[in-house]
């Protein structure tokens, strides 16, 4: 449904009349009162996902003090690297690859291009990408002046001999969920940054910033992270890079779609419900969901407080490792130094190959995608076991469906209670069209809605823990479905496409409800030549494990890692 | 409003037509909308009022091993009680005090009675107070039998000189929304106990149970604990020993009864907003809420899970004391031996007076109650001023009444949801008057006055955490009023009444809504010779200092205590 349809529909929905009837039946026939809101359930409810920290028994896990220096974390994290992918598993070259944060330093230190080059390319790159015959919008707000401000600073540190860290002079873009100065945060709205206002960097922006990062603009993203297409009737819809017709996804599609074109080698997203994953899946490239509490969210859009977490899209793991060495860890406690939990210290690990792992796989909930995603995804996890030896064990997931209603009822209970004041303020018109749908459904939900959604979080929670009792990871496709097209009434209203979005959305529950760390990979194309991705679930605080499977499984794809459509060097010799 | 009135609310609450905008009315009223549902509050929530174990540097604390067993622990209890007060601080006898769990010990071991005799005692008597003009009503179930071969089995102990511990042969009480073999749990319900069948002792309760203590039944409750009153259709209403014309305070009407009338030395209550200070206070007994999380839950009935906590009723603090260190303290975990949270040792100190107290008084809500309550509590205050030089400082607690009606949303909420299932099946003429207009109004929460709630109870959390910054404990009166008259019709259908109702619950919130340790104490009687309770809140997990400074109070007011008018002297020589 969109364009016209759509309009329609919020008519109905916003009538006083008719509005409480249509909540009704659309509860009734996605079963949330049958399967949520009058579920018998045993359990007691658990309102916050964080899980104690647990030593997990790693293997070669290393514990970065957490009162080291963000550039020092950043050190920590370049040393623990292998070097990386030049030659490939059977000794070929890879046809194409992405720029890493280790080009750009490599580049930059042996004084082959300057962060102000890259700069001044990386704009009119930006140029370039919004004249074409079909924009890519990538950016919501992108302040050149301030980006070649950081860039002359950047250069001046390397000419000096002083660069801060192999973050400096790195170009890196933000979602627009996240503070990040100069600019206001919108959220995909054009109202947002009118009521709160954006005081300065959010804590993992400002941990970027003080490894010398540049931090080039505000991506685009689905209105309030309110559907997983990325189409944003205000800014524009960024588009895919390996198909300019077709969505990046959502919510963090700008974020997604400037790695995979080239313009950064990471980006920020935020992951409330796979808004990271898919569109990384969507787009060919890393995201890292990080377990829930481990990065800070000082300075990250309040729209949800249970489910939502930093996210960071990159174009190898091995970048996602960087950054998310550098941003990972509460901020220490001023005042009497206490024993810290061991939530504050960020832990790495060395890349070199482990053995012995256990992949978790549910058949019947990974098959239900795509045949050509199926075939490829069943393809990734038979050269895991091929090349390293490592097992796959079958595991049934109960309640799957139960659980993704539970969290919607959940995010949306959150957010709408976290913009409850604003909307009164706000003149509906404002919004987006398929944004007052999603704020329509939100309101509707009661407090015995809420805590049984908590409830079923906890049964859950433990359904995870007996299958992490015996496997080390679960594993299953990132996304049902590759990217499908934007179609022209949709980019007014956005659309109301439930398949689409049920089967983009079908494997990122578990990462946000429970609070589980999440990895995508990228590990093939479809016919079309649209990307595919692999996803990783991981116990909690099981990071460093987690980053080094996805290590190994990056290693056996990256040969078949195909230039996009849409893709700017910022590197290359002049 | 009692009687016809209450039953024609009811049907207008309950029409479809009239009851929403009903409800709506009257959350307008006490503006929930204003102060809740629409309030604008930065604080994000926090859903669990759980606080991190903090070492409060307090004098003389003992830690006690968690892998005691729970005799071991009651052992270490006795041994810090000083010496009961058998003489006054200015060298005089008390004229009346009840019996203490050590008189018990004493005279079962000195042989000059036996558990059988007490036990048969207490039969008589609960036969007597059963046969009254006025029944006390004081137990929904009460198994005689059970009791006899209790009582038998300590006998045999004792004549074996192997008594378990100091509560061996020690009545004790249980309220009936906490599970005791061979009882059912009613929760004051008709109809609770056909849906939730009983599985054995709650875990406090296998405790006590452990220790030797006879469990003599399960106490009258307001229905489902939905009230203050303690006024119950079902079962009768537990009446007030000092004076049968009046209630007995809820919801642990029964409990607080018993402990007044010298049937058992301690009581179990549930406080989830007073339940258990209130009718401590109103029936001349000490009542104990620890800190959220300090007692196990397993087996309590879950009418909610975020405020709820198992509590002490007793004769002195002594044996609260006694009963709080057997029952404290999570279940050690089965399994490798990890180092334990703190929150898995119970703390004990010794009773030896300390120095430097200083104590919290908001002058404001402190005076908002009855002339006598006022004059009696500022004296005690002057007392402990005097007799030990403490400290009072002046402060304020901001949004008292916002607090009141977040922790109603809350719990309501929380008592809806876990009835749900149970409340659909159920002939809704099974519930009592009061409990159907309480669950009429519990079911209309959003999922947003939920969550906004959470978020009021953050921000209460820091205006305590600034005022504890600065002292030791908060000191207020326990209730505003003194026990108040049933009156014939409300016998029936309870009653709605607001006013009395909310000078009851005045001053109980911050203790279950931020999960805060709280004592009552007597303190003395209104010109009708009703009792007047002081109320201590101290800091998260510090029971211990707590405990000290409500012993320091009871030591300068014991030379006050009266007998009740329905007093059973259980100990008295033949």
């Amino acid at each position: 449904m969109a364009g016209l349809l759509v309009k329609i529909f919020v008519w109905f929905l916003e009538s006083r009349i008719f509005g409480p009837v249509l909540v009704y039946f659309l509860k009734k026939n996605n079963l949330i009162q049958k399967l949520v809101s009058n579920a018998e359930i045993g359990e007691p409810p658990v309102f916050d996902p964080s899980h104690p920290f647990e030593e997990l028994n790693e293997q070669e896990v290393i514990e970065i003090d957490p009162n080291l220096s963000v550039p020092e974390k950043v050190q920590k994290a370049v040393n623990a690297i292998t070097p990386p992918v030049e030659e490939l598993v059977d000794g070929t070259k890879p046809s194409f690859r992405r720029w890493t944060i280790m080009d750009y330093s490599r580049a930059y230190s042996s004084g082959v291009l300057t962060p102000l080059k890259v700069a001044e390319r990386f704009i009119a790159a930006v140029e370039e990408s919004s004249a074409r015959p079909l924009p890519m919008d990538f950016f919501i707000n992108c302040n050149f002046e301030d980006i070649l401000r950081q860039a002359k600073e950047s250069k001046l540190r390397y000419e000096r001999g002083e660069p801060i860290s192999a973050l400096d002079g790195v170009p890196v873009a933000v979602k627009d969920e996240i503070d990040c100065s100069p600019y206001p945060t919108t959220g995909g709205t054009k109202w947002l940054h009118k009521f709160r206002t954006c005081q300065g960097d959010a804590c993992c922006v400002m941990r970027l910033r003080s490894c010398g990062a540049i931090l080039v603009g505000k991506t685009n993203m689905h209105e309030l992270g309110a559907g997983t297409s990325g189409i944003n009737p205000h800014y524009g819809t960024a588009r895919n890079p390996y198909d300019s017709k077709r969505i990046a996804g959502g919510s963090s599609s700008g974020s997604a779609a400037v790695v995979s074109a080239g313009l950064c080698p990471v980006a920020l997203g935020v992951d409330g419900g796979g808004s990271v994953r898919m569109p990384a899946a969507l787009c060919g490239v890393v995201g890292l969901k990080p377990t829930f509490g481990r990065v800070p969210h000082e300075g990250v859009l309040p729209l949800n407080w249970t489910v939502g977490m930093v996210g960071i899209l990159a174009g190898t793991i091995e970048d996602a490792f960087i950054v998310y060495a550098a941003m990972s860890g509460q901020p220490v406690p001023h005042g009497p130094t206490l024993p810290l939990p061991k939530e504050y210290y960020p832990l790495l690990k060395s890349t070199t190959p482990i053995s012995g792992i256990r992949l978790a796989k549910y058949g019947k909930w990974f098959d239900d995608c795509s045949d050509e995603i199926k075939t490829r995804c069943s393809h990734a996890l038979y050269q895991l076991r091929k090349q390293y030896g490592w097992e796959t064990l079958e595991v049934t997931i109960p309640e799957i469906e139960v659980m993704r209603l539970a969290h919607y009822t959940t995010i949306a209970s959150e957010c709408h209670t976290s913009l409850s004041s604003y909307l009164e303020k706000l003149d509906v018109a404002e919004l987006g069209w398929d944004a007052r749908v999603a704020l329509g459904v939100y309101g509707s939900f009661s407090s015995k809605d809420y805590i049984k959604a908590q409830r079923i979080r906890n049964r859950q929670m433990q359904f995870h823990r007996k299958i992490f009792a015996k496997a080390d990871v679960i594993v299953s496709p990132t996304i049902g479905v590759t990217a499908y097209e934007i179609f022209d009434d949709a980019r007014e209203t956005g659309e109301l496409d439930y398949i689409n979005g049920a089967a983009l959305v079908r494997y990122s529950i578990a990462g946000n409800f429970l609070g589980l760390p999440t990895i995508t990979i990228p590990v093939g194309y479809d016919k079309l030549g649209l990307p595919i991705g692999l996803q990783f679930i991981g116990k909690p605080w099981s990071e460093p494990t987690l980053i080094h499977i996805a290590h190994a499984m990056q290693a056996l794809c990256i040969s078949e890692c195909r230039k996009p459509e849409v893709f700017y060097d910022l590197l290359k010799e002049d």
